[in-house]
């Protein structure tokens, strides 16, 4: 019999809420042979302000053992800016490789978009995840004085860029329209610029079927909201990535339907699955979060783990559901939870 | 009697189309006793191919003389990516100090915007011009190698960010809502984000009249397609500054009307004004380009030399234009710029 050994890290604010929805849904859309285990962890500010820890060296031992992780949010106003996200999330992402960052967007029938005329959007963002100008590397001289200068190093390298690369491509290839997106600023940031057009133009050539693409990445947001249709996979930097994606979340349904993983494609460390949206403190604990962006995450980690027919129910759930909510009273998180659960065992 | 002498760049593309309109409304619009000189600079990508230059020290010399610059577009499909940007745009905003680079965004009646339900847009970016990860800082090592390194550094002064932050809470004080956004990423760019975030927040006690509020990059092209209504003046960095411009201006009525000035406040070198838009080669020499984004960089010219009056019959004049278009054929770039003279000068 096979199993899946889950670790669960519900986190802040809505993360408890939504994660127990993700985990509910999984519970269901499971095949009975497969034995689901899973073990939670605290990490978060609670865990902060208690320990002082935000993710240990024994922590991530203990993580390793798993065969993915389910993430719900990190983050409260009680904790300065950058502990939490520099000391858990970017830190366990970089510390497990998690290189393809992966956001699909899709705005489903009947789901409220700001845009007008309900344009057509499928596309998926591949967004390099252990690189760029998220390694922390820089720095401060003189701080708290007139003369303060801080520096922000984005590391890129022919490795890391190339394998994202032809992961994106491969994506691109197994899709039906074949068509990837280059975006940068390589008339700006030339150095990494061109690092990244030289290598997406060599491993073009190992694609012949994939149409190629470049864009800058402020004429992209252009393009997100005049003409999403025309992007079907996008590879891209982690900074142009994370803000990119917000904006790909925003037009194709809003951060509440926007699932991402954290994926290590070499398996030798566990991917994580979360939603794109945050801790949402203001709202937190009342119910009124929508858990479908969790959902979906885990319909993300179990494609990842193999179970593409659990994966496609999950998907197939959350858009009928969405569907149906048009002109209904809102549901609270469990509710939306329960519908989805009891459809995908359905 | 008065003067006014111009340097004006007409570039690339469609950029020689919309300047000769962008003139042809400054003459009407200027007072009689105003004496207009203008000398035009071949700039751009026919130079570059016949001399290899895209921006000498006598340039420099020449361009300093001026009062004002105008400039259409630089750039071109038979030009490798960056050497004009790099060579000629970046390096005179930067040789000139062009540190405010401001961009206004207002949705005006009648005007076409993606977003559903034509929401309220009125707001001003104060984008940094002369830091940030534009200061071609960094480089690469084993250049075409799979060992390959590049780096971007984005230098960050107190210097650099206080002069921009405090211009950003003038021009907030100065209108009516009083409201200044600080957009970042201060919880991944921690070294960089920390200098705007306290220079931010000490600045802002020089400003009590004004309201203050944080939101980092990714979430601000959430609110520019959701809310926003929310913004009244935003300061950013320079590469930040760039995203969320173009799609400002894509929801405010597309880059057609999108108008910026690179200014030099302390006067010490002349400031330069540009639409937002590139060369568009695609439709150059075609007069399909709409030059209202020229005509408003105009205004803002005119509003920085001291010509309050005639900026705002400028306009006024694009207002209306704008509003009258709803419904009719389209006209032609010398059309447009023919009936905007018609309008200021009547
Ligand atoms: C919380 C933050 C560190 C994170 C990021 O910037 O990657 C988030 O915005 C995301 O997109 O997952
Ligand atoms: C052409 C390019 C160098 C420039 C920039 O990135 O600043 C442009 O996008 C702009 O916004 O003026």
């Amino acid at each position: 019999s096979r199993s899946l050994n889950l670790a669960v890290i519900p986190g802040d604010g809505i993360g408890q809420e939504v994660v127990a929805q993700g985990l509910k849904v999984l519970s269901a859309v499971l095949p009975q042979d497969v034995k689901l285990e899973t073990k939670e962890y605290d990490f978060g500010a609670k865990r902060y302000h208690a320990t002082g820890e935000t993710l240990t060296e024994a922590d991530l031992d203990a993580l390793k053992r798993h065969d993915a992780i389910l993430l719900g949010a990190i983050g409260d106003p009680s904790v300065p800016s950058g502990v939490l996200e520099r000391g858990f999330l970017l830190k366990l992402r970089f510390a497990f490789d998690h290189h393809v960052n992966l956001r699909p967007s899709k705005l489903l029938p009947g789901v409220a978009t700001p845009l007008a005329g309900q344009p057509e959007i499928d596309f998926v963002v591949v967004r390099e995840g252990t690189e760029g100008p998220y390694t922390g590397n820089g720095g401060t001289i003189r701080k708290g004085t007139e003369h303060e200068v801080a520096t922000e190093v984005s590391v890129n390298t022919a490795f890391g860029v190339e394998r994202v690369v032809r992961d994106a491509f491969a994506r691109a290839q197994a899709r039906p329209r074949k068509k990837l997106t280059l975006v940068h600023k390589n008339n700006v940031l030339t150095f990494a610029g061109h690092l990244w057009t030289n290598i997406f133009n060599k491993v073009a050539e190992e694609f012949p079927e994939v149409t190629t693409d470049y864009i800058h990445v402020d004429a992209a947001t252009i393009y997100l909201v005049t003409d999403p249709a025309r992007f079907d996979v996008i590879v891209t930097d982690n900074l142009f990535g994370d803000i990119i994606t917000d904006l790909a979340a925003a037009v194709s349904g809003g951060i509440g339907v926007a699932a991402s993983g954290n994926i290590n494609p070499s398996g030798d460390f566990p991917s994580m699955f979360e939603p794109v949206h945050g801790s949402a403190p203001d709202i937190a604990g009342q119910g009124k979060a929508d858990p479908s962006a969790t959902v979906l995450s885990v319909a993300l980690l179990l494609r990842h783990l193999g179970y593409e027919a659990e994966a496609a129910a999950i998907e197939e759930a959350v858009s009928a559901d969405l569907a149906e909510r048009v002109g209904k009273p809102a549901r609270s998180t469990a509710e939306i939870g329960d519908a989805l659960a009891v459809r995908v065992a359905g």
